[in-house]
């Protein structure tokens, strides 16, 4: 796939997940397909944050003086905030910003809602749409001016202990998430400069595309006490202290569905995780005039077993010739095909095709298996398609010993590169500088020796690559 | 319930449904039990929609060269839509408008998705914000400024008959719901004046709240060709002659919400129907020190028997005086409360209270049954609760043949009074005028003798009521 970029925007267009055609720039609808695609990652998502956290719905509009209560954070936003000012024909007293993301929205109401030790933890999530001003080139559901699927976490703790292990249980949550879907992902600690604005620290999840340039797809942040003590989230200890809140959040967008397509797209089109297909199995009944009655009962029977076992199914009985129903729901990247035709049912056969290995394997129907068969089937796929994209991502990751090497091996390879550094924020910049990479953060490592950059004695496994 | 709008806004509170405090004014924060009862009612609105209708998702935003296109809507909103002037710190070349609905930016894209009568009919609909400039006093989910939970159905047909049948698919669509909910209604055609802008016409359900006023709670509007006049939206026929399709809309908000909870709150707090309780059954164990072991293991394992069966059950453990907990379920409204004490073990039974009706039962315990007793008695409560609300709706809707009963009416009781009526606008007007009222709108009738208020030929029953 050389030229992904092309590939990218056809696919959304032909599996009909995005129309991009809409008459504002970096924004767009999302078609039925596309939404059901949507719809099922979030549900797996949702399925995770269920079991500790609550999900809540905040206003989209945040009026001028909250954002603009933390200095820090709303300097790293203000070139792109969108601002409402004016209702009707009138001018509004004061400005309201679309949310860039929700902390100066959430952050005055947990200042209401916290107030003794008792009101902690709090952990709420939503799902929202989001908005920035980008003056750089758009790309649907990777660089976009409306986001339209921001999942954001939010919790409030009482130490930082506490906030600690819910940074761990965000890194668990998307390593799940990410696995089910088979999106191959590293992750670092964001380098300083780069953190979320107002955070103490950043961590992390990057996909290498298949153009070699990684795609942030996902990022946890410990916030500290910073907005705490900017929108006065206090909590009465049982000694009846006041002390400021510990907070955490973590979010993810619209690029989970992109990195999915990218990572198991190939030249036949999508390739969905069973977790996310709209149609998990797609049942084609082979017809001939003579024995239609034999073959449309059949595969009604199939369908309708399948369906009462839970498995997302459809049948294609439109009067087209089967090689082009092949060719649209391989487009589509169903996980199954089953093509049942009259000597099939003669032979008490059925054909089962993999969308993910393209094999075809004729199985001996049993109405008592055939769930099971399936259901070991969409498994062994989910983890064959995991393992393959996991390993991608670790055949494009490069250790480097040679300054040298850094700017070449990413020139000619693309991936991640990971070398021995300083740690230095100046350092770290001019690295960025130097060779046109990002540093995408560092990851624990043991380091001998000295930054490969300025020599001086290194403590940090660096990551680098071009970036999205 | 006298002072109804006092016991609203207190409910909303201690129900935990939403929390009105945001910084902006109309604007509110969905909390976790309030966002479960908003996610299950629209669980079962899809449900229903998705057996024709499938789900999309539109940008938010729309150029005001769009929203400008069709004249007669835009003069129906244009004093009440919020704009996007700025991003970032420049100002934008041309001006966005926050949606108040989503014609707008629907319609061009249904533009270049038409061209043949083989694409129609299109049937889509999405849930998303909308957003009004209200200058009036605004109430949560009755009248606010950001309605979160806007759910509108687009659909586009070839003939004017399959947009009727739309219509009436619509208005089934929202009759099923309302009665799952055991929400009352009256259904009517808005009178010309009051239609959607734009529209053929408009066919409304209204509530009669507690304090007698009433609230829109759905609308269908059979748009006919004009807004495929104005944007465009034309197929080629079977003979190759392009033509103008009709379309439909219909939609509801918030305000659902709000009408379940007024329609079957009382003076001990919430009452949810079983359809959207986020439990539906909580189940209190009356724990002693010496036998809390026996009874525990008794309540887990009803707990668990009721989760298999699809039934959202909650168990109460909490360190606090049963009452205490009756209490707070009860202003909860959950539909059934479970009761399991030490005697009731041993004597075979538990005790299984109703929210709707306060019976108190003792239910002979035996793992075989209990779930179907517990989802006929869900069932039953769904049916009484649907009676009663229905009940009041006819026993609150008077007709009258004297003109100054009208006025009499209303005022003294409040509801919905009908009588016969012209049809002619400017009586219409008068009318609204003279009693402070509104004309909700005509039933098809068999009407004889003359209008109750200019004595011309009558040829309506009308529909007037104070509203919201």
């Amino acid at each position: 796939m050389k030229k992904f970029n092309e590939w990218f925007h056809n696919i959304l267009e032909e599996a009909e997940i995005i129309d991009s055609r809409y008459p504002i720039k970096g924004m767009s609808v999302w078609l039925p397909r596309g939404f059901q695609i949507r719809k099922n990652m979030l549900n797996a998502l949702e399925d995770l944050l269920n079991e500790e956290h609550e999900e809540v719905l905040f206003p989209m509009l945040i009026p001028q003086s909250e954002l603009a209560k933390e200095a820090i954070h709303v300097k790293g936003f203000e070139e792109e905030v969108y601002w409402v000012t004016k209702g009707g024909l009138r001018d509004l007293n004061e400005q309201l910003a679309l949310r860039p993301t929700s902390e100066t929205s959430m952050y005055p109401m947990f200042s209401l809602w916290v107030r003794s030790h008792m009101d902690l933890p709090i952990k709420v999530y939503q799902t929202v749409n989001t908005f920035r001003y980008e003056t750089k080139h758009t790309r649907p559901l990777i660089r976009v001016r409306e986001i339209t699927t921001f999942n954001e976490t939010h919790t409030v703790h009482a130490t930082p202990e506490e906030a600690e292990e819910e940074v761990q249980k965000g890194i668990e949550i998307y390593k799940t998430l990410f696995d089910e879907l088979g999106i191959p992902y590293t992750i670092s600690k964001r380098p300083e400069w780069d953190k979320f604005p107002g955070s103490k620290y950043t961590m992390a999840f990057d996909m290498i595309m298949p153009d070699g340039k990684t795609l942030q797809i996902g990022t946890v942040h410990n916030l500290g006490t910073t907005f705490a003590k900017t929108f006065d989230i206090t909590y009465e200890d049982e000694n009846s202290e006041h002390q400021y809140a510990h907070q955490v959040c973590y979010g993810l967008s619209d690029r989970v569905i992109a990195a999915l397509i990218a990572a198991h797209g190939d030249e036949k089109g999508l390739q969905l995780p069973p977790i996310v297909a709209p149609e998990q199995v797609i049942i084609i009944p082979i017809i001939f005039k003579e024995n239609q009655d034999v073959v449309l009962n059949f595969t009604d029977k199939l369908e309708s077993i399948l369906k009462d076992a839970g498995i997302r199914t459809k049948q294609d009985k439109r009067d087209l010739r089967p090689g082009k129903k092949y060719y649209e729901w391989e487009n589509r990247g169903v996980p199954i095909r089953i093509e049942v035709g009259p000597r099939d049912i003669e032979n008490g056969n059925i054909v089962l095709n993999r969308r993910d290995t393209g094999d075809k394997e004729f199985i001996e129907y049993n109405e008592d298996t055939i769930v099971s068969i399936i259901k070991d089937t969409l498994d062994d796929i989910t983890q064959k398609m995991q393992e393959k994209s996991t390993q991608w991502q670790k055949d494009k990751t490069y250790h480097v010993d040679k300054l040298e090497n850094v700017g070449k091996t990413i020139n000619k390879k693309g991936g991640i590169v990971t070398f021995n550094w300083c740690g230095n924020t100046e350092c770290g910049k001019q690295i960025e500088e130097e060779f046109n990479i990002d540093i995408l953060g560092t990851q624990p490592a043991e380091v001998e020796g000295n930054c490969l950059h300025c020599d001086n004695k290194a403590n940090h496994k660096v990551l680098v690559s071009k970036t999205y």
